[in-house]
């Protein structure tokens, strides 16, 4: 039976298959009741903290309109200047407060752990919402979410991942959901950007099937799902090297339709360059539908965590 | 019949006879609905996305007030560093994010036309809060409201408008709503600051009634309602031409008293120095009252777009 | 018979015994109201303006937290940089504006008297969330329930209050409520940081008994409750002067448990050293709760001030 009433969610890896399947249906169930009416009221009176030492526009927006579509409330801030961090507090006194204020805290910080640092201190229930170079385990959910949703299913499909997998935090949240479903992951990455070694032994020893290469035509043209990452321009010392690497991983409309028409793209936003925008209007481009189920996604998860569900 | 439903709000000239009519008598009746009650639950569940790329005190907290007493909710930035431009993401991208998670959308932006790039990606319906120095129609709709409110009837009324009518967003959005009034227009303005002759000459084609001059006094004497704006110093090459044109155009309450007691004065706001505090005291003195009917006009407007009047 | 309706809030001086009491004695009923539902409706439709004009986390979130626990809405700003401040409004004009709005106004800004200034012009009612080195009214409110919810009683306690009481707002406006329970005041703090002469002679005046110290080890001996307060760095001009007296009045856990285990330590936050963490884990420690009790006390206000109790 699963149960997530008061559970922080900090990694992508603490989630069971059941508990992901769980947390699908129950977002699956929220888009159907909200193709028929605007908001429900299952949180009303609960008050989330929303506490952004970074900005983003996503993550929080989703949060937001997640709490608010459920009929619950929001406080907090889009910026560290706006907070009382700017009179020297620290990070766990401000926790330890707004602890005080809401039933629930979703956090983005730049400091790797602070998520799991603000969970040890918080009797509210902690979501990370993005731990510098740590993890994003709500996009990892949406994107799993958005797979099933494109794809029909999970089990035994392959998936490209492709793009920055040694930084990208999305990426090593999501290789830890995908791993329960049974699927054949193919990274594409540039050699100096690979998926770190430490996660390619793990998956060995799980048995997960993984393949690696540079070659993202050959890599797409079986496969059921593309998920593109930025390349981050600022971790390279050559920029000539940049350019070059940039370059063999741009997806373009005819990448897609010469060699797999079908094939469903996600991303997690923001994108620079690395799909061109005649993508956008493929059947297949999935990511802002991707953008969109992050609210059920993250329905699912307040719901469940406040004990409602 | 008039039905706004999944319209964008984005220039003054959208706008039919009927259309302005209904939208204020709407807002007539919100007035007298929150007479007796704090508010209404007609947008329950719905969600608005304010996306202010640039400051705002007025159109947005209104706006948002608006959403609240519809029984609605918001979320959104303040100013464009909180968002994910900040990343370099493009206006279209962020604007096909919020469109997935929000029912309508009201932005700010400094560049002109992107209100209309934004309507044209986005499904929900977008209102332009103001487009650099393209349209700010809401801003047009409560003044023609605060008009009629004030006046008791905005046909065959004459309408003095002052200030920097070559700049001003706000009387351009104006001249398209007033047009459908058989309104008399007298345009006080220095000559540097004089209605672009494309407006006029258009005015003159639809036969709008209409006196240019640069004698303020002459022109509120035999006036209804003087609609005052700001002259914006940062126009002038010469600072002594503009402390020269300023003095010339500041409304005292001594001009009101002894040329015409009974005159309507609207601004809207933030004003600088071009009506002295005293004249805040007169029966006549409509702009802050102008504020607050900006709250029944955005109402009306939110409820008509969502589809529920 | 106690009536707050409409009225402002400003100063720790203008409440009664009797408006002091049944406050309190509301935020007791909310708090217990708040165990077994997360809200309210109390206050649904209603739209609070919080207008920080500098950055604040628990005053601000702890505000907006109690209004939506009412069941109302909240709209403003967190800084002066997203208002229209930055365009050269008045503050008389941004306050006489965003009043035809709202029904209840919070302000924070750094010029003493600004909260006076807004409740001149408001016709909604003013909450005075912190004006520069001024007033902190709801602040003193907070801490008075606190001790009264930690003590068991206010009456003929003794309490002492240490750290910087010249420039303490919060002392300042927590003298002026405690004057009312004929407890015993232990001011502690270094010579060039007395609480200020006119305080405490009026205070005799009033027949309040105090004693004046810097001793805080024996202040706590027989103490109720202790009320630490930041020293202000950069209050001194010789730093060594600073971190001689910063030192002095360092409150440990060591020194509570040698010299008055069951003492009730408060403390309006942020802290930077002046209280150790690991006085954080002890019963008397009541700070957090202290952050907690804001809410049932501004809950409280809020509710009375509308007219709803």
């Amino acid at each position: 039976m699963v149960n997530l009433k008061g559970k922080d969610i900090l990694h992508g890896a603490q989630f069971s298959r059941e508990e992901l399947e769980r947390i699908m249906d129950l977002a699956d169930t929220f888009r159907i009741q909200l193709a028929d009416r605007p908001g429900l009221d299952l949180l009303e009176g609960y008050v989330l903290a929303t506490l952004f030492f970074e900005p983003s526009t996503r993550t929080r927006l989703s949060f937001e309109t997640a709490m608010h579509r459920l009929g619950g409330n929001v406080v907090g801030f889009s910026s560290a200047e706006s907070s009382s961090v700017a009179k020297g507090e620290t990070l766990a006194d401000t926790i330890h407060t707004v602890d005080q204020y809401v039933d629930m805290i979703v956090m983005r910080h730049p400091a790797l752990g602070s998520a799991a640092e603000a969970a040890s201190i918080a009797h509210s229930p902690v979501i990370n919402g993005g731990d510098g170079a740590g993890q994003h385990p709500t996009q990892a959910l949406l994107d799993l979410y958005t797979v099933r949703s494109e794809c029909g299913k999970i089990d035994g499909i392959i998936l490209v991942l492709c793009g920055d997998l040694k930084n990208g935090r999305t990426v090593h949240s999501g290789v830890e959901v995908y791993k329960h479903f049974n699927c054949k992951l193919i990274f594409v990455a540039p050699e100096q950007l690979k998926m770190p070694a430490e996660i390619t032994s793990r998956l060995k020893s799980l048995g997960i099937q993984f393949e690696e290469t540079n070659d993202l035509v050959s890599a797409i043209r079986h496969a059921d799902a593309l998920y593109m990452t930025r390349i981050q321009k600022e971790r390279f010392v050559n920029p000539a090297d940049y350019d070059l690497l940039r370059n063999s991983f741009i997806l373009t409309r005819e990448m897609i339709e010469a060699n797999n028409p079908k094939l469903t793209v996600l991303h997690p936003l923001p994108r620079v360059n690395e799909i061109t925008t005649d993508v956008d209007g493929l059947a297949g481009a999935a990511y802002f539908r991707q953008a969109k189920n992050g609210v059920y996604v993250r329905m699912a998860l307040l719901a469940m965590i406040a004990g409602k569900m």
